[in-house]
């Protein structure tokens, strides 16, 4: 086995992708080096984690929403979509303050996770790839926004990209020692905060309650796009650039246990399934020490009996808006993607600030949408910029009903 | 793709996985040869097999039991345990008539399906693996009267045995492309015809009750072996072998649907399941074009929302004392698998014959087992004998109870 020291940066070190991320370090003493930590407003948080993890570089976005801090306490003003970050709060540290493209590229490093919310990450992301750097990608906004462009760039130039989130990572999983394609993908979904109720009585709900996830805990941008399924849509999104599956080949179903993370199916007709506790520092460590296995007992352990069934059910269109308009627009191409993924951004941050409401959001986004004008060929730098019009234009919009 | 024609020899052509194996044939015309057919006596059968698929060679058992006709209506002499056959009925066909280990060794042949009943592919799956070939092994009994010795000979000869029962099978396809070898194993039982029952209650049920599995279509003793459990403890033994992995690491769990097949658990705590219909065409055809996957349209397709839950359930050992019985003395080694496996195939057929109860089977074990000295570094000649000691020893029992 090849026991080298595996060389890490983590963006978005303090929301919850990188704090498990820091949590599977900690499970491997000596075997992970963190040589950078970035991070948006949590100075407080990040200040610890140098402290504990010693990098030799930090990035602190002044400017960065907090994805640590409940979001209705003060979200004053939404993330960047370009991700271009220079300006950076300076800590009482000894490691080296770098912007968050400079520690993408970072010659000793090996991997770079992109564990930023929403499209944050996005510069580093294609810094990192355009280095030819392997990517470990927790957040799917950049390849929502322009997936088929960040996998010939790191194809282009021997980067990678591995997925970190666990259904992507349970397909990837899946396929391993496969030699043909797969025939057809099952994605599973938990249903999201409110997978029991009907669409027209989600009219008042508050973001608390749409933070309040069955199975998985995690970030508000996420967690607001779980309850959508519009999380699912990119998901969706992902993996046909991810694994080269066309869109009619990918099905969603619901599985409310969140045990079983996706499903492949062979051209045999065979399928197989990864299964787990609801805990990504499976997938997170998964990604890190590929194609190697290691033992963590930190990690809760799989019991078939205690689990006793694992259900699987359709996904009811009526109650998930947010997913048949993403699908819809995905199939199209283009640019159609990333103005959902820029127009979903400012959707979702609307309604965590109480200036939309939850039943809004599908109809921001359709708005925005509506007022697009495509580029069927765009560049990556073309795509960026849809995402980043569509997000600025969905703020403009007022509250829609 | 390796597109070349596989050439097959099928010995047990006209049992349940004989038949099944013929049908993946058919499926792929110009793609497998049939080279040979080996069947007991359903010479019609066999005829009809013949002519259709052309083999060169074929044997027919004149004394072997027919496993296609209901057991009850004429089982007048048990199948022998050495499987060395060499009488045959002649049929009326171009193809010339051979011994079955004559058939197993033909330089011709690529992948022998070892398909007989029990014990009784035994000397011919012997007789390939010494001649270096490629085994799909569809009976357990081999495996677990010398499972050690025949993976040896596999590998000192640079022969292979591919498993095609479908639990082995899901076990080999989840453990493709991994580097580790698993942390445990979670083979999947039915339950068989008496899942709801209790032991007590199963004192006067008939073969024909025995024979009806809930979720396969299979021969009927490995039918009357499910019923018992003891079909699963063959699993245990065959996959301690098999993947190399100690009986400690492997769990039976109990799920009726029969659509996970088993999972497996890797280092990281992560977990692989096969799933499909309960079709043997599934693992059959995995086997014969391995590591190649290949399309068939004829075999049932897997869809979550319409299976719609899966379950799990702990092993009721009460109902299933074969099994405990199984367990306890496979753990002890040495010739005592051996032992267990030929005393149970007479078991099963004195229940078969009406010479028996249901219920008096783990008793005729367990006497058989009681009066055998153990050789605890057997050879295979040795673990042969004491298998085939067994299963005389417990036919001259009289009803036990």
């Amino acid at each position: 086995m090849d026991r080298r020291v595996k060389k890490i940066a983590i963006l978005g070190s303090t929301g919850s992708v990188g704090r498990q991320t820091l949590d599977v370090v900690r499970s491997f003493p000596g075997e992970i080096e963190v040589v950078a930590l970035c991070a948006g407003r949590n100075t407080g948080l990040l200040l610890q984690q140098v402290e504990e993890f010693r990098p030799s570089y930090y990035y602190c976005d002044p400017h960065a929403v907090n994805s640590v801090t409940p979001p209705r306490t003060g979200i004053s003003r939404p993330p960047r979509t370009n991700g271009h970050s220079t300006a950076t709060t300076t800590l009482p540290v000894q490691a080296r303050a770098l912007a968050t493209e400079e520690i993408a590229v970072l010659p000793e490093v090996d991997i770079v996770v992109a564990a930023m919310s929403g499209s944050a990450g996005m510069g580093a992301v294609l810094a990192a790839l355009k280095a030819g750097k392997t990517v470990a990608l927790a957040n799917k906004e950049p390849m929502v926004i322009a997936g088929e462009s960040l996998m010939r760039t790191a194809k282009d130039r021997g980067g990678r990209i591995l997925p970190v989130d666990s259904e992507p990572s349970a397909i990837w999983q899946c396929i391993q020692g496969e030699k043909s394609s797969p025939r057809k993908l099952f994605i599973t979904a938990s249903g999201g905060a409110f997978r029991d109720r009907t669409w027209g009585s989600l009219r008042d709900v508050t973001p608390a309650e749409a933070l309040r996830h069955p199975t998985w805990q995690m970030g508000p941008k996420i967690t607001v796009d779980s309850a959508t399924l519009m999380n699912k849509a990119f998901e969706v999104i992902e993996a046909r650039w991810l694994f080269g599956i066309p869109y009619e080949q990918i099905d969603v179903v619901v599985h409310r246990q969140s045990i079983i993370h996706s499903m492949v199916e062979f051209v045999d007709g065979s399928v197989k399934a990864q299964l787990a506790p609801p805990d990504l520092r499976y997938p997170i460590q998964y990604a890190l020490f590929y194609p190697e296995r290691r033992v963590n007992h930190t990690l809760p352990g799989f019991d078939p009996v205690k689990v006793g069934q694992l259900t699987f059910e359709a996904m009811r269109s009526s109650l998930y808006p947010c997913f048949e308009i993403a699908m819809d627009y995905a199939r199209r191409g283009g640019t159609w993607p990333a103005v959902l993924a820029g127009a979903d951004e400012a959707a979702v941050w609307m309604f965590l600030d109480g200036k939309a409401r939850f039943t809004d959001m599908p109809d921001l986004v359709t708005k925005t949408l509506s007022r697009h004008v495509p580029n069927m060929k765009p560049s990556l730098d073309d795509a960026v910029a849809a995402a980043a019009w569509a997000f600025e234009e969905t703020l403009k919009i007022r509250a829609v009903n």
